[in-house]
């Protein structure tokens, strides 16, 4: 049995629980909110892999480094454009481990430690499809996302100040290979030309697209997304199409099989932080070989 | 510049040959036709990978094991239920390699070498889906192939005694989730009993196929084929999508693209079987983070 801890229970870390409890090979040991979060410390040789199922805007950033030190991770980190940054600064506390093996803020004798980040749909199985499909085609892949309701960018706005819940659609402009993104977001009338600034000129979420604000007394959930990666090249078409119809569920069945991964990874002896595009698929099956 | 060598110049290695001679960071050093592949022992220190373009069914299995000792290789071997013992006969050139570095077979000094087998659509492209999907989704990905020529199993038609010439059309049975398959041969009158018996009764390629035999004058050529990988779970639809112009084109492209991932390889020191589940993405990107 691997054994699980979860950090963040919103929807994502609902939806990994849920699919834990439901696995035959998977443990569930321990769930902590961000503001528990200090108490997994002394979970240190309880648990095999923790899933980051906080915000990625705000969250992520400073919890996955601070837990890279003690604990193999994954998490579901979408700023695109930031990933290369976050990876250093998880990087970063690899380094120090090896350093300062016994600083106050590291476990003595704790082993180097695997870390995954940027898992899901996308980035996650769409980079995947965006590196085959443009190796084979010659090509560059082109992504389209929705219509759906995007989980980080809904978490982005989400996050400022004043909005009491919101929803981010994202909708495929394909004509133009563009995307445009409309936010419902429920505040007080004092509010509203504050958050739609703060919306509107966010940067890599919403400030390079075209971006629509809505203000709504309420907000009807959905998790509907999905999207397509295709690419043209080299005598061959190829499309992969996702249709999701839960965001959140997919996003922590693709951790999980990852958290598997992470496990091997461990096992052999590997350390560092790791996106899916450095790790083999044969760690994501049982008998690799019966699937060639 | 990567200096490439090809074995076997029928259909695929004139592809391989094509795309080399458009590619920028490939060089085409020597090719080498089933009859003349001894002289390639000669160029051991002029060739960074050989494409093995000889047919899987008889040619490849000692092929490929015999240039293991000296040479990185490509193969496009497509035959699935053989695959585990081909990869066990080229492994064991590897070990000998080890022990006795000086035999007569082996050049002195050589370094390891990394050899990638059973590259193409499928397998290759096709397993990488079945692996990821099936992980992602929980379940078993299905493969639907066609409609469509296969080059393996033409070949394989191909190598039988008095067959003239030949085609195999592989038809997807999706309300039955099978394939049918469907070949034209042209062969004297006198030996199209026993051609029919010999293609019927092939272990592998069509003895577990429901398989048609038609006799015809001509063979009208097509390279026409594609097909698809769908999967379904955790809340998702999955489907990957494959249209192919030219079969032998876009064989030659993936496996381009794993011979330029077998150098890297090689240049980190890694050595020993490849199958396209061994190699992590990043390995046929030249920037991965930028496609995450």
């Amino acid at each position: 049995m691997i054994r699980i801890a979860i950090i963040g229970m919103g929807n994502l870390g609902k939806a990994c629980a849920e699919l834990i409890r439901a696995s035959q090979d998977l443990e569930l040991v321990a769930t902590f909110t961000r503001q528990t979060s200090l108490e997994i410390m002394d979970w240190a040789d309880k648990i095999d892999v923790v899933l980051v199922c906080v915000g990625s805007q705000i969250d992520a950033p400073v919890v996955t480094p601070w837990l890279a030190k003690n604990f193999c991770t994954v998490d579901s980190y979408d700023n695109h454009r930031e990933m290369a940054k976050y990876i250093e600064s998880i990087s970063r506390e690899h380094q120090s481990n090896n350093n300062s093996p016994h600083s106050s803020f590291v476990i003595p004798h704790c082993s180097p430690k695997v870390n995954i980040v940027g898992v899901g749909w996308d980035p996650g199985l769409f980079s995947l499809m965006r590196i085959y499909l443009g190796a084979f085609t010659g090509t560059e892949a082109k992504t389209f996302w929705g219509p759906g309701v995007s989980l980080g960018h809904t978490n982005a706005v989400k996050s400022i100040a004043g909005v009491k819940d919101a929803i981010q659609w994202t909708i495929p402009v394909i004509s133009e290979n563009r995307h445009k993104r409309v936010c419902h977001v429920v505040a007080d009338t004092a509010k509203h030309r504050f958050i739609e600034n703060e919306i509107k000129t966010m940067p890599n979420y919403f400030a390079p697209y075209q971006t629509e604000v809505h203000f709504v007394d309420k907000i009807k959930k959905s998790h509907q997304h999905g999207g397509f990666v295709i690419a043209k090249g080299n005598g061959v078409n190829t499309k992969f199409a996702l249709k999701l119809k839960s965001n959140p569920k997919f996003t922590a069945a693709v951790m999980l099989a990852y958290a598997k991964a992470a496990v091997k990874l461990r096992d052999e002896g590997k350390s560092g932080v790791f996106t899916v595009a450095d790790i083999a698929p044969r760690y994501l099956a049982d008998n690799p070989i019966a699937l060639i």
